[in-house]
């Protein structure tokens, strides 16, 4: 299931979808459990749930428990793939606050 | 020009405002620069300017050396959301990984 940030960007600018993966955060979680947990209906948050696994950001399973229900977690990937996209992107700050340390120190050093 | 995070994931699932974002976090940008970078028209480069200060990523000045241009920078506030939001999420791999850990350790002081 590989995963384009396109597809994660899209999938999470769903606050819907951002508040499934902040329950599935603390524990993998059943569909049924998650409808309920966030007062949705079944067929709304399989919708959900679809979007989520097409963009790798959950995986579904078979409850050990019951083989008609699915338990659904998240797929640390994407999420890692997303951090380094940021970090390139912040790099900027990063860069231009070294640059203004450094300008500072030089400033500093002629001046003493 | 606050923005919520779900406008940033819907700004950021489009490859083109990402290809934006990524010239951005070099240096500021006039609008005409960053269409012939990205060779795309110019209306279309316009309306992407728009989605991404409407989502508060960039922001418009006005051009020293020409006051009918404008020159486009980016807004660090929205990154530094995004990257909260997913320091929030990633913590449950770091608490897992760190029970993971304990756990190793206290199994290894059994043994011993």
């Amino acid at each position: 299931m590989p995963a384009d940030l396109g597809q994660t960007f899209d999938a999470l600018a769903d606050s819907h979808r951002r508040a499934v993966v902040a329950l599935l955060r603390q524990e993998p979680r059943r569909s049924g459990d998650l409808a309920q947990a966030l007062s949705m209906n079944h067929p709304t948050m399989s919708r959900h749930l679809r979007v989520l696994r097409k963009a790798g950001l959950v995986q579904e399973e078979i409850d050990e428990e019951d083989a008609r229900v699915r338990v659904y977690s998240l797929r640390p990937e994407p999420f890692a793939e997303l951090r380094s996209w940021l970090d390139e992107v912040e790099s900027f700050w990063t860069d231009q606050l070294g640059s203004f340390k450094a300008h500072a120190e030089r400033r500093g050093k002629t001046r003493s």
